[in-house]
């Protein structure tokens, strides 16, 4: 921790500092320059988050000197880590390996026949998860709102019958056990991203986490997002960049490319890309997936659905199952040029 | 609803469009110019909400007609709305009348004594509600979380013994019901503005809200949170302004003061403004509390500690006592200059 | 300058980053962590912010101590500066005394008879000094680009014969010494506010400069703008608060109220606030101009037009003479409540 | 254009409305829904953009149909141009055809000798343009400012020499003509975005421009500028996607990888990536770059250094040689993936 001290600090200013911050175990380091004098403190810096050192007396800025996240960081870990989804019953898929996640399917699980169909298409094509949403996220209250349990029970007939592994949004932490029974991934969505009661309720549980960026979080935020996750015992934790909110209107979001490689550097945990809600467009997914797998991200998230038109739920974002099997077909020589498989 | 057609766009792709929407009993009108033809649709638009018409064939651009709220709009009332806080027994307040609302207390609960000493001082001066966290939503897992019920159980003896009414978070909906014993108002924070599961449980509860704007939220998003909690019988909701996320970083957020009026043009609903939030730092709260009653603000929430230097969290945003006192002064300066008073 | 370097770095590292920094006359202090190695550099920062120490090897984060400005900082001069416009002959005004200083006219100059009519009703309520442009920024190639020379004659004979000090935007360091010939200050636009050129230009010219934040501006870069001025010899220079960009699309700008106390903070030179453009409805204008008097802004500047429907430019956002009438009276209450006048 | 009333709005407001619409030769559409009544202006719809029709009484809101820029649209042409910079005497490239456009040099142009090496280097590992900058836009007026016609002079003779087409930006309008006699290619910088004046003239010189987006322009408005060029008869417009602002500070800039797919749906203009610019990282370079291929881009423009630690600007995000060479071979992969080549 680096406190910079205003131009009128007084000696009784810098005492009061020391004295309250080596009570706290740590060490100073007092430099006097001649517009500033500077204090740096050696030590255990996480007790200093809770001290507002800004309001001490004298004190113009204060800069931490280490990120606050630990167990995500790439540091803890040294290597990237593998996250294994599903079993070998019913699917498994790995993200954080050679070969590229792809989760597919519809945003919201509208029945049996027409999931079982987009399964066996998306798995045809390369998918090795199926995605559908059960409990949907929707800022009217008036829009259809998902299927609840009864979605959840399609799912995983579905994914036993195609051998798919799964994952599916969980939105309230009473519902965590009712999720875990039926899907083989939670996924925390944007919204919820510092919905902490629900972050340390899928830390609890024993099964994997795609956790998704909130539109205005910051990479760091993200992280500890997931530090809240890995704190409670859950180490397998897949990040998913969907698009950050900024000024730009032609597109939904503005998915955030440059996350990929920052993530990399910072973090051990895979990172996938989800285009389909980072663009909010379906003929802009290709071209964004591609460039995902192209910065180094380990996956994509797609949504597809037989006829867009009919969706119940995002149909301007997705893909017809023909567009999907196109798009595999380009990612595959993307992912390839990059040392990549699908 | 007006549906931009792409400049070849053919007969058949109009035949398509009328076909669907009229079949959901819409009228429409369809204007060809030299290029573009474009479709109005009249009648029932939220039934179009569902439709991805961005993806039928020959669409351009779609763009709605009306505001996707109902309950909340100005439109809905015509006048604008007073939300009454607590009982004459413990405290009673009223956000929207001519009396500002003034919520002041620390940001987090930490004991009987330092809590009936804050409330003392901070109603003697003019606030007239007591706020104080007992759920902390934090960033970091390692921060300090809040006392809990122990911490609703001393907001509640206070509150008695003060005189004052009370408000504070709720995070989780499996706290409604404990919150609700404790507390004459609920928080819903900015992080949770969209946890539609949360928004739809202090809906069916029967106690008046405080809804923070999330700092990446529009004021059409906001609205439709606050819509959540009406559409569920609840119209007693106090909207918050507490800053937006931009791209400044010399204050925490960016305090939105034209949310403020916008927000007086389209809803119902009071709006107060939370300086202490907004900035993140006390040298800049009295500033922005007065800028927000003077562009119409129903009221004004501020974090008040007696030694901000060993507060529990967010000790760099809080006002001392005394500091408050002599905000309520110039604060009902410019309460008189606008029409309003403390 | 304080440099945290990577967990891995060597004294190899060390020695090195050590001999490029004593070489350019820096003492260097070195603190080593458990978890970091920290080099604290005291000496003439400002020599390095040429040198790209982030790349140098072993260096994890470069964070500054000192603000890269400095004729603009507060600390520079002790207190806040008072800038006269005009002369006794042609009118005169002041910002940043305890009277604000008002500025009001049309967006663009479209005649004399029209700007002399605005001229009188605006004085008459109390503005001290006339706007009106004459060179205009439009976004689009084919919108009307202002009158030029002749609206520049307009200007100046109508100041002369209502008595008040005039203001018009200068876009092209071309156009400077023409400008100075017809006008009483200099206008810098928010789309020039990082035009180096023109900066310069205006820098070394002898009159007064109102300095507009870029849309994206951070106040740091504000200030560095208004910097370029001030070391050309130029300290006549007033800040103008007018929207930055945010995702927030109700209103055509974000205004920053925040931005107002900060720059208080931060620097000697005063600050008004231009509510016209930054919200971009005349509806909100008046709640805004409030807000900026309470939050301490030394002025305001307001579109007024006699018929916005006929404006040959931004007539969205004009008031009316009425209206500015009534917005006087209003202010006036506001600026009496802070110790102001008008 | 669709003019949407408010829910009040009288017949004599519609009367009002249509009386100037019609006057202006636009026929008008009138809807009358049982919330709304809408107008639908049918006609030459630019005429309307000087009217503020959003004042007119009863008006709510109001909605272009048609996009405000005509020449660089797609549907203007129907393809996307390929634009050919140089000549055969001192190297020629060209972009937007299958061979990427790949322009490589150092920030600022420090010398004869160091940037004769530069090129020579970028060119053998497969860089077609060369750029280097002689005017430098700096924040701080105490930074370097560039060699001015002296670094032009050095450009000009290592184009030559080297057989290499040239860029290099232009700041201020008095200074197109010597950057004319100099380069092949002018580069008008992103705070430049909007300087209208210099958009005027460099539209009237006869020479290709790469137009790099302001840091927080929209995409329209970023083809507005482009259409301020092609206004003045110069239709060789190359566009750079550089990053914008956001919330987000682990990178210098956002770059926008969405706006490459949408810029070509909207226009003809080919497009490239500036990966170094866009994230201020020499570590993110490589990653961002291949993103901006794999998304469709028509090259990149890589910042290069044989020693970057010495750089006299942008150190920090310069590649060496070496590393820019093993990207090269990267990117050529991914370009193949794509259908493109180096």
């Amino acid at each position: 921790m680096i406190i910079v001290l205003q131009p009128g600090a007084t000696e009784e200013n810098i005492r009061h500092i020391l004295e309250k911050t080596e009570a706290m175990g740590l060490r100073a380091n007092v430099s006097r320059g001649a517009e500033r004098t500077v204090i740096g403190l050696i030590g255990p810096e996480d007790k200093l988050q809770v001290v507002p050192l800004e309001v001490f007396p004298g004190v113009e800025r204060v800069m931490p000197v280490l990120a606050p996240y630990k167990l995500v960081s790439r540091e803890f870990k040294g290597t990237g880590s593998v996250v294994k989804v599903g079993s070998a019953a019913s699917g498994l898929a790995e993200a954080g390996g050679k070969r590229l996640v792809v989760m597919a399917g519809p945003c919201a699980i509208e029945g049996y026949d027409m999931l079982l169909a987009i399964a066996k298409k998306v798995k045809a094509a390369g998918a090795n998860m199926l995605r559908g949403g059960a409990f949907k996220p929707r800022t009217s209250p008036y829009d259809f709102q998902g299927m609840g349990e009864e979605g959840l029970k399609i799912l995983q007939a579905v994914g036993k019958e195609a051998g798919i592994a799964t994952v599916t949004e969980v939105m309230d932490p009473r519902d965590v056990e009712l999720v875990a029974r039926y899907a083989d991934m939670f996924q925390i969505g944007a919204r919820n991203m510092q919905n902490f009661s629900l972050l340390r309720e899928v830390g609890k549980a024993r099964k994997s986490v795609l956790l998704k960026r909130g539109i205005s979080s910051t990479i760091k935020e993200w992280l500890m997002s997931a530090e809240y996750i890995l704190a409670q015992g859950n180490y397998d934790v897949v990040l998913c960049e969907r698009g950050i909110r900024t000024f730009e209107t032609e597109t939904r979001n503005t998915l955030d490319i440059n996350a990929i490689p920052v993530v990399k550097q910072k973090s051990h945990l895979p990172i996938i890309v989800d285009p389909s809600h980072g663009t909010g467009k379906s003929s802009l997914v290709g071209s964004i997936a591609k460039a995902g797998v192209a910065a180094g991200a380990d996956g994509v998230l797609i949504e597809v659905h037989e006829s867009p038109e009919d969706a119940w739920s995002d149909g301007a974002q997705c893909l017809t199952g023909a567009q999907f099997k196109n798009l595999m077909q380009e990612l595959a020589a993307v992912a390839n040029a990059v040392g990549r498989e699908i």
